[in-house]
């Protein structure tokens, strides 16, 4: 199985001293290695879900191309106001001051079985926050799944508490 | 061939009273729908490029999708300081202000060939940019698709006077 860490380069000090930050646009250039890393996400997600949801901005591309290949539905977890239709949202804290997370109420029938998606897991405050928006909705988080978990900063296990299984292709030790 | 205007949502008066705004998150809920947009996608932008360019935010979902099924790389349009390497960028202009698309400065080797995606044309302000940006960056932009065109704003008659083709799968009439 290709080692996908190859084509994840490490960018230091960004977005702030000290913090070793884990670019997934050079895997995302490489045709080759973006197909490997859909590939090997489809092959320990499952299938029994009917959705995607994908996290802004960069958990877009992820969640898209695997539920492409999987024939499931995208949903979209944005931002604040960035969404057309009536909204549920879930704030939640950010090292300074705090961020939110919406999506349309509409969006899930109640017991919709769906898969969350980013590009990395750090501490969790946003995976947290997108599953708590999905129950929220009356959706079911079937499982998270994440190209890059940074083990060190807990929030795989974080999400795990909240009763979450939890997948990923690679683990980059520190922060 | 399925007819893909069903799948999408209008909402009135969003983000400004007037504008009837064409929400494609229904269409990516319908994991059947889904499927269709991107296989009507493949089957009209061809081959012969190497990069799919998506643009912020809705751009990437359809991008990712469409890149994935063709084996292609992404490479990634983003609004400002959104990027963690060294970048490009251009500014355009809005109703009110301006904005700015920025990509990685070494993300194209010079003659890469790059099909750019977004989920909607309408003056073409963005689109434009997003050429000008990977032209900037010593890439060549092949053509460009978008799952909905608004002909009466003639943002695609504007990027095919830039030498850009341009490809749609649905076309609404107004704005």
């Amino acid at each position: 199985m290709r080692d996908l860490s190859a084509a994840i380069r490490t960018i230091p000090d960004f977005p702030a001293p000290g913090i070793q930050f884990r670019d997934i646009t050079t895997l995302l250039l490489d045709g080759a290695a973006f197909g490997a890393c859909i590939e090997q996400l489809a092959a320990v997600v499952g299938e029994d879900f009917n959705l995607v949801a994908g996290i802004e901005a960069r958990g877009f591309v992820f969640a898209a191309a695997l539920a492409h290949s999987l024939g499931k539905g995208v949903l979209l977890l944005r931002k604040r106001n960035k969404l057309p239709g009536a909204t549920l949202g879930v704030n939640y804290a950010l090292e300074y001051g705090q961020d939110r997370i919406e999506m349309h109420a509409d969006a899930v029938a109640p017991g919709t079985r769906v898969l969350l998606v980013d590009d990395l897991i750090a501490t969790g405050g946003t995976a947290k926050a997108g599953a708590a928006l999905i129950r929220q909705a009356g959706g079911v988080v079937v499982r998270a799944a994440f190209v890059i978990d940074l083990p060190d900063l807990g929030g795989a296990d974080a999400l795990r508490a909240d009763g979450v299984e939890v997948v990923a292709l690679v683990a980059f030790a520190g922060h």
